[in-house]
């Protein structure tokens, strides 16, 4: 069992990875966070997942709490990005309300990133923030959304449009859950963690770039975690080097809008990156080496790294991005396997930049 | 024109009252948050806003923003209670991505309580936090909504039950806006300054207690903010000594739902203190005498001060309320004009409070 401790300033929390989390969680959380159950206090926890998951492990997961002595309720959404809305929001909502949670109770989110934003965005409004867990049970989730306490519901006119900043309590990650994930969400994860790489842990770049990862989800999942936990602490609220972290994600959310989200998040991300490489390495920041290294690294875990649509429509897209202030946008490029620099241009300068990132110089 | 700047942990903002702000907002809100409109920049700003307030006063707010140079949009949600929804929530923060609204623009609350607590939760989740400006146009909202920071919508199972904490960048409070509201109305806001006169305010309660308060609300608005707002920078999310703004609340809440909302917020609070009044009366810890002057002066303001719903009924609703904790509650009682305790006491000692809160002593 790995345990890394976020510090925040406003409080710390615990992540926490081991295979067998699920079975266990129910005494862990009850450790810490409702030692009165021992005395025969009641405290209710609501369990948001999705139905994919719930068939997985929504099972096990509610054993272990009941045993330790919760009063434990249950939410169930459909799985899909559309579930990220205000209808499904308000919907949690209600169910916490309707199962009388009090602010002294819990919610955990069992699932993956859809699920942790959503249940984060419910556990922070209702009654104006109650304590909530993260379970991921993706890889993507694991290495990346259930670290920062951004939470969030889409708009009509975009992704993660409406949000709020509101940190877990605790993070249990059980890399048992990774064994039911597709191919494609385990690539969607190891386009996360490869951004960690390139970004600066040229140690978890090598196991994607030369290993077998299957074999070292515990030490991408740490991996991740650690550097992102690092420039969470420096930086909660991302006015700084937290900015870092979007490093594919102005041009991979671009894709995912043109794509009406059929591609997927990770994949978009890792055409982004493979853009901002090219881009780099046109501008000589970057190695024709290391350019060759990272559209390499992607490849050879089942990514794409060119953009079916033309810089000028994801250009225009990402203007509608939240990450774009009125008239300049900073992006992400990197230098070499484990640094990256972030510049900010003028937005009218962004379609020149995707379209350097098109051409295959490397 | 007053102005009282409320030092927060996490920043300060300024409460101005003055008569003439709604053709004033626009220059004075350039200088403190859009300077760069003198230069061209674009500053965007959502001003919302319901059918009954926008008919009367949203031209003129407009106008002046749109002469000092703002990019001005306008949502108008119906008036009334129900606009307090996680729909009507959505439908506002749709329209500031459809207007482009970015990190850096502007949100307005024209209107009363219920318009400021939609357009401050919208403008806490919108891109995870926008500034927003408060115009309260209902003496309930100037005395009393406008300060502190609280946000909220309803749901089916009760007020305020979701939201979040998000200060007002600035609260302009202009009285002409006060003009045009019903008695009703106004009997709403004495309700809740005569409270803050019972909570720590002689003077003010003496405006209420034997003079025209038609004639004074610059200064009722004056020192019912000013107690506010030391309350609440004291304690800025109710741990503490802020939970005396809750007096005669807990039965009010109760009342209000108990009526489906047919009793107004304020007709409401002004029973739920009455009750606690008598209450503390029978229980000594507050004079007959005092206990006489409360009634009367609530009566004296058009008030109601006997609950149409029996103690059981009361007591049960207030239970499913927001502040109760699993097995104890913490009511307010007051124990002179300008004096007040907070006690914790059982949950199932709650009837038995109502119960002697009904009972005509004084």
């Amino acid at each position: 069992m790995v345990t890394h401790t976020l510090q925040l300033l406003d409080g710390a929390y615990d992540i926490t990875i081991a295979s067998g989390l699920m079975q266990q969680c129910g005494t862990l959380l009850r450790t810490q966070f409702a030692p009165g159950l021992a005395n025969g206090e009641t405290c209710r926890i609501m369990v948001v997942s999705d139905g994919n998951v719930a068939a997985h492990y929504l099972k096990p997961v509610v054993d272990s709490l009941a045993a330790a002595g919760f009063e434990v309720h249950t939410h169930v959404v459909s799985p899909g990005e559309h579930s990220k809305s205000f209808a499904v929001l308000s919907a949690v909502v209600e169910s916490m309300a309707e199962a009388h949670l009090t602010r002294t109770d819990l919610a955990l989110a069992l699932g993956g990133g859809i699920i942790g934003d959503l249940t984060g965005f419910a556990a922070g409004c209702y009654l104006r923030g109650i304590r909530f867990i993260q379970m991921p049970t993706s890889l993507l989730a694991a290495v990346d959304a259930s670290v920062g306490g951004k939470t969030a519901v889409n708009l009509q006119h975009g992704k993660n449009l409406a949000g709020m900043f509101h940190q877990p309590s605790a993070v249990l990650c059980d890399p048992d859950a990774l064994h039911t994930l597709s191919e494609l969400c385990l690539a969607d994860g190891a386009a996360e963690a490869i951004k960690t790489g390139i970004l600066g842990d040229a140690e978890l770049f090598a196991i994607y770039e030369s290993q077998n990862s299957a074999e070292r989800y515990e030490d991408i999942i740490a991996h991740s975690v650690a550097y992102k936990a690092r420039i969470v602490m420096e930086d909660p609220t991302e006015h700084g080097v937290r900015k870092l972290l979007n490093l594919g994600h102005t041009a991979g959310h671009a894709i995912e809008l043109a794509s009406d989200f059929r591609i997927s998040h990770g994949h978009a991300v890792a055409i982004g990156m493979a853009m901002m490489a090219r881009a780099a390495c046109k501008r000589r920041m970057l190695s024709a080496e290391d350019c060759k290294r990272i559209l390499q690294t992607l490849k050879r875990n089942d990514l794409p790294t060119q953009s079916p649509y033309p810089a000028e429509h994801l250009a225009e897209l990402a203007q509608l991005d939240k990450k774009a202030a009125s008239t300049s946008i900073t992006v992400i490029l990197p230098c070499g396997i484990g640094h990256c620099v972030m510049e900010k241009m003028p937005l009218d300068a962004l379609e020149a930049l995707f379209a350097d990132g098109m051409e295959e110089t490397a």
